[in-house]
């Protein structure tokens, strides 16, 4: 080689033979030369390792978590909800208007079903109430005048004045007069509300994918006029009762009304959207959202006014109410196929498969080396095949057996 | 080998040997044989599937998809709403706390176009509405007294009384008197309802990259009094008309006004945090958001009331109002540079570039064997080259061509 | 070879030959050929390189990021909040159902420190407002009657009229009479409204992890009626006076409470769902959401008004309420370990750790090849071993160094 050369080459020629044999080396193919170790029970093990590589790919990841899809979360949504029913206290009929705050049917609203009425207060002075701290008093000297107890109903005069009822006495604020806990009257109006009727229409949009559906279904001869929920039979009737929600969130109604507290209706809309869009629909729960093992913080009420003028004079009628709030909550996530997530986990599986030939190469080196394991390299077969013959080059269908399973070491050692 | 080896090892001296040699070979660089095919076709295959691939990667996974960022959906969100402009009905002017519910300036608001008035509402017995089932009645006997209907308007007494207007009678109830099918009268106050401007302001936060922004911008002049949004020359400038709104939405003013419904305003911040602030833009889009397809549950509406007391006694004027709820919805995704994403991604392309040797390997097993392949082992050739010379190595910058590419399979089996 | 075969075999023959060869084929095992380089420099910066890499994926992928575990954004949740205080303007004491609005005790609020009152609204025509443009006149035929400013009070009548106060003249309108401009009052009443105090009950829900969580903890002896919230000891009582929320969102109280503006209070639930639960806590933070440096837009402020009948006529007092809003954001994100993101992940830092080989292959072929360098070909050897001895077939624990370790590229060159 090279003998002939009669001077060594100059810088330039140097380097346009390193471009030119580079470009040319650019052009070639590499590929790993590899052994092919014939051994069945080795083939056996390699190949069921393989298996349950794949079988858990195409199970668990394709199938089960449905990997090939581009995904996306929390749809917009939009939730209009109109209450029906009327029920009664012991004295009065109460409607829709009245029970249902605040009445703009949004997504959270609360239904009352129970109040404690003030009625008549006005800008005065009377009696703390009681459960003030340091609100009950002996004489003048024990209230202290513009003091003012953020938990209290008013700025103390400094006077000490008899309690609405009992004999007891309370420093005297300057408040909204009488307050509440010396001249409150409970109503309960949560009689008939199990009956109630919340219709909760609910469209959802999938910004990504373009997708939209709705939980209202339109049927001939007046159908959501008269239907209810079910899960089942009309899962695109939103008509709840009041009672079956209670109920499905696992609460005692009776209690529920007394305490007040908050029911989430959750809707869910997981859609596969690479099957049609009758295969998207919603999935209803029920749930108690406030914290009703803690004593302290337990229930949901609220207070609210009614002002008045008599006379030039401003009153209004005080109202805490303790209700039902209902949170209608909607949530989701919609999958569609898309080449990138299915990609990188078919690129994963593949780089899982190999895996198996990790084992397999353990076994390999461990145990294998004591019996006599036939093999021969494939890649050079295939280029030493014109050598003998001019069959198509794969081992198998171009040589005898012996040719491509080697019964002894000796002879792989040849190649 | 070993054959003056005069007594076998110990089995301390033999792990110890063990050890050893494991601590030598793990310091071993192991590094696959491989073949190089010297074929100027399979080298192009090659290349090209490899170019496909690699084009996929840059120009889809990275540049469409943007795949080598982190990302944050659902920024937080704060919406505050103004709305301005006064109407007229027939008989009266209508300013901004009249017609908008609730008036706290949410990103959930009314606007209310129409209104049925049902004034003079007192508890009392009346004529229920004919539209309640079963409330025609030719005699007492007809009304059972103590029913209550749920979509009635209150208790029945056990009366039948004639009707509001005509000559047909119905059960008397106990409710809030007269009922509303009975005394309501329209206003229609929506004629100057789509000069209203609304001021959408809404600031996000993405937590994860600390990226907060609004969609209002100072500019000098009192320019934000009196702007309009267009989405070209006034982004900035979240003033909308209410008709601007509806007409995006493509939908009829005059009927939706009658008829209420739920207008949806999307504000999108997908933003690309590896470009600067200036480039992460609000996107504004309108949409009907309830069914209006489905004549049962179209339109939107609500009802409310103003409690007055005349004389001791409580009177209320109840109105159903029809209006155009706007919900304002944000939503949005950032994306920024971060390392896992690419490193994942790069992985996958570079794993995905190997698909191109096994479609050539398959090429090579089938096509090829026919053909003359040149090929050289590229490593032991490395390894080889100090014995002939003393060139750098690799095989084209130290051998002439014949050296490197073998003419004839003997050859390369001589290797 | 097939030197004895009499005859070719027919086209049957030789599918089922080809067939039954393949079936062999697939139970065959393929392994890399590799070539072994013992320099142990060049081991040294193998093993370096992918220490480094597998250090980055173990700290930083799976420490820093916990990118083992599958994910969920956006829990659903559930706010309840309740203020409780009292406050005082010049004249009057405000409660809770004063100054609170809306009352329903939601997760977006408004506590008003400010208000500016118009009592005696009646409708009527009284003077414009001298801010609305225009509105300013001298005489009856600079005012066009009929004429209706989206931005003023009311439509023109079309003559002018003297001003509430001052000299100058307005152009008359039917409106709400007297229009805000002309006789509002202000009254300032967030003097004592820093130790409002607030409790935001929260509960959180993971449906893809099925884990929920509230932020309020029960202790005894009446823990919740007198504490207050403390980032580090009282983390579960969620009770928060306004001005702490205010200091904390580094707002000044006293600007604040003139201007109106929006404060969100945001609690995080970033849960490791692999720990137990009480590892899994709220964060809270604070952040004026506004914004303040746009001083056209900046504050908050809505208006209501009272109805009120006197002697048959609809009187109203309007008011035009500045506030703290709080909107109370809850976002999140739980972890658990998840198969698939693990395997995924693994995958890739085993393909990255090949990346390592890229490294050493560049500098075998750059560098190494004027030293000597010491290899053997693994596989071959192990083959190799039976011809040899009996030895347990890895090439340190059966053979001398020296047919391991070959001292010459001449040795190697044998192999």
């Amino acid at each position: 080689m090279a003998a002939a050369e009669p001077k060594p080459p100059t810088g330039a020629a140097a380097a346009r033979r390193l471009a030119r044999s580079c470009w040319s080396a650019f052009w070639d193919y590499e590929t790993p030369k590899v052994i092919v170790v014939k051994n069945r029970r080795l083939g056996i093990v390699y190949r069921a390792v393989q298996l349950l590589i794949l079988l858990y790919f195409v199970w668990y990841v394709f199938i089960v978590q449905k990997s090939y899809q581009d995904s996306e979360t929390g749809p917009e949504s939009s939730v209009i909800t109109k209450v029906k029913g009327i029920t009664l206290s012991e004295h009065k009929v109460w409607d829709v208007e009245e029970y249902v705050k605040p009445p703009e049917g949004g997504s959270v609203f609360s239904i009352i079903t129970r109040i404690e009425v003030t009625p008549f207060q006005t800008l005065g002075t009377c009696a703390e109430s009681m459960r003030v701290s340091n609100a009950t008093c002996d004489s003048d000297e024990d209230c202290v005048a513009g003091q003012l107890d953020m938990l209290g109903n008013g700025l103390r005069t400094g006077r000490c004045v008899p309690y609405y009822h009992g004999s007891s006495k309370t420093c005297e604020v300057s408040a909204w007069c009488p307050v509440e806990d010396g001249a409150s009257v409970s109503q309960f109006l949560g009689t008939m509300a199990p009956n109630f009727t919340i219709l909760i229409k609910n469209s959802i949009h999938y910004p990504k994918f373009q997708f939209s559906k709705g939980n209202i279904e339109n049927r001939k001869g007046g159908y959501l006029k008269h239907c209810t929920f079910h899960e089942v039979s009309d899962l695109y009737c939103p008509i709840f009762k009041l009672g079956y929600i209670v109920e499905q969130a696992e609460e005692n109604f009776t209690e529920l009304a007394h305490t007040g507290g908050v029911i989430g209706v959750i809707i869910n809309w997981d859609c596969d959207l690479d099957l049609s869009a009758s295969e998207c629909n919603p999935k209803y729960s029920f749930r108690r959202l406030d914290p009703k093992h803690i004593p302290a913080s337990s229930g949901y009420n609220f207070r609210f006014a009614k002002y008045y003028k008599i006379n030039g004079s401003i009153t209004r009628t005080l109202i805490k109410a303790y209700g039902i709030r209902i949170d209608v909550i909607v949530h989701g996530q919609a999958g569609k196929f898309s080449l990138i997530p299915t990609i990188i986990n078919l690129a994963t599986a593949l780089t899982s498969i190999g895996v198996g030939s990790f084992l397999c190469d353990w076994i390999l080196l461990t145990f294998m080396n004591k019996n006599k394991v036939y093999s021969h390299k494939k890649f050079d077969k295939m280029v030493d095949a014109p050598e003998r013959g001019a069959g198509p080059g794969i081992c198998a269908s171009e040589s005898s057996q012996q040719d491509c399973v080697l019964t002894d070491a000796r002879g792989l050692a040849q190649l």
